[in-house]
């Protein structure tokens, strides 16, 4: 086996990169830019050319690299296919393919970026004890991915892990940017959380911090609920209410021995864990009971560690 | 490879047995009795008993078996450990090894009924054009079985696929047998469907044929609706529409390429299936939408089918 390995998380803004050792040590990170002109055809070319950059500065020998992982921000099929990743410019075409031979020949593994984000921590992350695991990454939208026997589970449509559109509630009158009502991302997001806050403040004059900050956003939310704020602490109560509901569900499908909370929001910490997880043991099926639920480690780091995962 | 296998689908009440060659032919298929007498002590003996006894008659030698599935009415972890069976007074102990022993060291795999079936499906059944699918169950209760190329996943408590459990009403004042509320299984089982029926047909005097059948059955209810009859179209729609919301949170984890939808319920036939597809494309995200749903074909014996395909 060949001693190294890149992991690339390509994103609409950078592309992170990590060169590791087979064993799954993180040698060094970096970022270059991603070029979206021209329908994002200078992506996997510049991409290519920073591997080769850092190979030929560390001496690494092309035998030497067992392969390149790369998340891409979009849905990709088990063959490599992308299909149409509106943040980079791309249509349809085959990414393992086309960076393996700009490579000369270097095994290429690509995959969807919350899914990759989600091997990352069960490979060397928070779920790094347990064989299977469901990532749900609580950013500006709500992503997720799907792990068994170490594995992703990209679904038949590239659609496994879609955690964000699991249907909590059936009353919503607002609609996601999905199209839906009541998907849980508009509770458990970011921007969910502040709509929650926006929404429950306007209600009545209840007395509250919350009323003089600015902006009304998710940390500000936890942060004075950890302060002793009632209506912070109800707005938070609510939106762990809501996680801990797609939480069941997902329970019920799969029963993973752990969830990984992850993305911005999950920077509330032990507050935001224990209070979905009190929620969690209320409402799952008596069997699902004690799965552990515990906070992302790799942070912003997940997407390389996941991707150079792939080609091991 | 030898050439055949027994797969054998252990009830309380029954263990229903089939002979198959290893290319996927039941050649023959019988019953025995489950004696649950003594905390079930005899079961895995007449179990052996009648594996051997068909070996001698069909003149098959111990080496010509490939092995002995046989699907258990509980919970089983991936090492054969089965954990309290009610319906059969069993504790806790390894079923493989017990029953392998039995049968002078013929290998033996056990997995949980449930899941069995929709092995069997996924295997010779409705799913076997698809290498991903997710079986419901609506029988008593719902229950349900989830495969991914072409292997069950068990859980880690052997808790997935526990479909009945998915909540899809957080309205719900009524409590499952499972001890939450706003289960699956309170609205699509035959027990539920014939409970929103009661509860409908109290809430007014509007006429209805259903008034006048007894039993007030999930089947009634279906043929009814099948008739014309307004209130039992209602009825059923509103069984489809909790199916389909269930369906929907499946699709968002695991994003199978088929749903199988069987037990005694589904005799109801295309107008559930059609009834269930219409509100799950309603439902279900984007990439989800093309998911086919299909009926089981194999009926009871699924379970046969699966335990055989369990061993190969």
């Amino acid at each position: 086996m060949a001693s190294y390995g890149f992991g690339l998380d390509l994103g609409g803004t950078t592309c992170k990169c990590g060169l590791f050792t087979t064993d799954g040590e993180l040698v060094e990170k970096w970022e270059v830019a991603t070029d979206t002109t021209n329908g994002g055809v200078n992506i996997l070319k510049n991409l290519s050319q920073t591997v080769l950059t850092k190979m030929e500065e560390k001496g690494i020998a092309a035998d030497d690299v067992w392969g390149v992982g790369i998340g891409i921000p979009g849905p990709v099929s088990d063959d490599g296919v992308v299909n149409r990743c509106v943040n980079l410019g791309w249509g349809v075409f085959n990414v393992e393919q086309e960076l393996s031979e700009l490579l000369g020949g270097i095994k290429v593994k690509a995959g969807n970026d919350a899914n990759v984000a989600a091997l990352g921590e069960a490979w060397m992350g928070a779920a790094r004890e347990y064989s299977s695991s469901v990532m749900v990454t609580l950013g500006t939208g709500v992503g997720g991915g799907v792990i068994i026997n170490d594995s992703i589970i990209c679904g038949t449509a590239g659609a496994a892990g879609e955690i964000g559109h699991i249907r909590v509630n059936y009353t919503e009158e607002s609609t996601c940017g999905c199209g839906n009502r009541g998907c849980l991302e508009q509770y458990c997001s970011a921007t969910g959380i502040a709509r929650l806050a926006k929404i429950r403040l306007a209600t009545n004059d209840d007395e509250s911090s919350l009323r003089d900050i600015e902006p009304l956003d998710a940390k500000a939310v936890f942060d004075e609920a950890k302060k002793g704020d009632v209506v912070a602490k109800e707005i938070a109560r609510r939106a762990c209410e809501y996680l801990a509901q797609g939480l069941q569900v997902i329970s019920c499908v799969m029963n993973p021995e752990a969830f990984v909370i992850g993305g911005g929001v999950s920077k509330a910490g032990q507050y935001l864990i224990d209070e979905v997880e009190y929620r969690f043991n209320q409402l799952a099926f008596h069997g699902c009971r004690n799965t552990k639920i515990v906070l992302a480690t790799l942070g912003n780091d997940a997407g390389i560690y996941g991707a150079m995962k792939l080609i091991l």
